[in-house]
């Protein structure tokens, strides 16, 4: 049921994934909706929680990571915690894991509040519940943070005056509120460079049209929508002097996970000579994946790609193909942005040289 | 109003534009409501057909030509024309080449078919007006047997047994029937190859998704839908062989203007070391033209980005930008197969080569 937002931890005027100030629902907003419906949701259940990533109501790694950490809060308080918290906690971390495959801040939100649930187990229900909505809650500030130190970094390789390019959404939408991709973009305007954005519109899911277009024109950011296949034809005609993107998964060599065309957009920044940024924050680094190789790449269902809304594009009994995410090598990432540093070039030794001790 | 479709010259079930057999309509197939509506148009008047080219009823450069040429036979045969011969077909090949800039075969039809009635213009009224239906016909029989001598030519670059990728629509729904890029499929399918063909959807007006897909399936050829930005992806992980496409324009110096997104899919097998092969009936070279710069690159508007159908992908206030082409430097093309022969590596002088002398 539709509820109006809560006041956002990031201070931006609209949020993907707050706690509510009771600590006893989360409240997310549509992004299915965007950019014509500003609707929110109030969720008082893990189950909905999860239901609402797999859904993509919210989609975005942080912002996932963040939503499953309130996922977490909302299982320790609920009743069957008051009995078995620990199983509680365990079947809410799985069934949160089980969402989306591709996005390692999923687990690695999971993780972090797990191992601490464990900590806390003796502790009674209220101390017990008040501590996890706390860590959860940690987890978003910390992440609007670290996007502000990703920016800062970042917006070396943007330009002085010029156009950037970014694919999918990795902005306020996509985490705590601030934004990795996005958030280097705001930083390096704020720095006084003047930039205006080229989004791609990112299909099949169209973030980049419905979701990157509708934040920044809400910031009045300068911003103009491509379809996909048009950024080859401004890199030709000298209109885009840099690109930045989002990741959903970094592997240890600084191979790139991220939503699907992000590959495609590699290869024209670099046989264009321009720079191809990642900006992530360190919790997407997942140096237990030696390389693009291992990261799972989500299969998601034919029909995003056959159908818009109701609007049937393909012939019947013609199937699409649809890969979720692409992986960029390392060789054609370069930098990676993390509020940890930046691994530039990539290589096991750049991002191990940025990884805590 | 629709109408029943006339037998095609090409021998298809479908067909893009036909003249009737009382020669005084043009039926077209409105190619915006496949693939889910088959629906025929009769156009009486020069104006009717000249507006259905604008609209994109038809599209596809030699389809445009072949229509623009039925399109004089119908302004051969009006009553103004009976009064001031030269005078409606002067004014009738203006309004005609005023509703597409891009694709040079409007412009080559209009030529051809104007230069005749020049021959023609002190014959008697009905003998006038059957020899431009005649020429007409001819344009569009000629296509038909020139994909068929291209599918030939160009089959010879296609895998054994593997993945094409395309890029629009450069199938029967182009042309007089065969198709160009689709006719050097079929060749090679009916030359025993075993080809599965991957169409990139080609926003915004996804002419694959809609048209590539929906003849391929028609006539039993394997095909399946991907988005724009996944070619890349599929690329890298080696599922594809070989690219074909059609053309709306040549250079001179084999320069390639094409549907918007062709020069990234170029980009692309360069990097994955895989051909690259434009087929393109002779009409479509502009020897003219020296170089890709020379050639205009149709503005769309925005709206076609923006929304489809009904339905708005971007926020209210934010602009998309909407080249209808772009063009594929000469140096990225393995080959351009035309009905000539094939021009291998394209430069002035291999086109050269081939031009009639």
């Amino acid at each position: 049921m539709p509820v109006p937002h809560p006041a956002p931890i990031s201070g931006h005027s609209y949020s993907a994934v707050e706690l509510v100030v009771d600590r006893d629902a989360v409240v997310m907003l549509d992004q299915r909706l965007l950019p014509t419906e500003e609707t929110y949701y109030r969720y008082d259940t893990v189950e909905q929680v999860a239901e609402g990533i797999r859904a993509m109501v919210v989609r975005g790694a942080p912002a996932i990571g963040i939503s499953a950490a309130y996922g977490l809060a909302l299982a320790a308080r609920s009743d069957r915690a008051r009995g078995d918290f620990m199983g509680e906690i365990s079947r809410a971390g799985e069934l949160l894991a089980a969402t989306r495959p591709t996005a390692v801040n999923l687990f690695w939100a999971i993780e972090r509040v797990t191992a601490k649930c464990r900590d806390w187990a003796d502790l009674g229900h209220e101390e017990r519940s008040r501590r996890v909505a706390d860590e959860a809650i940690a987890i978003h500030r910390e992440d609007v943070e670290a996007c502000k130190t990703m920016g800062a970094i970042g917006a070396q390789w943007m330009p002085e005056d010029g156009v950037v390019l970014t694919h999918c959404n990795a902005g306020a939408l996509a985490t705590g509120g601030y934004g990795t991709a996005l958030g280097v973009i705001r930083a390096a305007i704020a720095a006084g460079k003047k930039i205006r954005v080229l989004a791609d519109e990112t299909r099949p899911y169209l973030q980049g049209a419905r979701l990157t277009a509708w934040e920044l024109h809400m910031d009045g950011i300068a911003v103009e929508v491509i379809t996909d296949n048009m950024a080859a034809h401004f890199f030709s005609r000298g209109e885009i002097q840099a690109v930045v993107v989002g990741s959903d998964r970094i592997a240890a060599n600084g191979d790139v996970a991220n939503k699907i065309g992000t590959y495609g957009v590699a290869c024209l920044a670099r046989l264009h000579e321009k720079p191809f940024v990642v900006a992530a924050p360190w919790s997407t680094v997942d140096l237990r994946t030696a390389d693009g190789s291992g990261i799972p790449i989500e299969e998601r269902s034919s029909e995003e790609v056959t159908h818009v809304g109701a609007k049937q594009l393909v012939p019947t009994g013609v199937r699409a193909r649809h890969p979720g995410f692409d992986v960029t090598p390392a060789r054609l990432v370069t930098a990676i942005v993390t509020e940890r540093g930046a691994a530039t070039p990539p290589s096991n030794a750049t991002l191990a040289a940025i990884a805590p001790k």
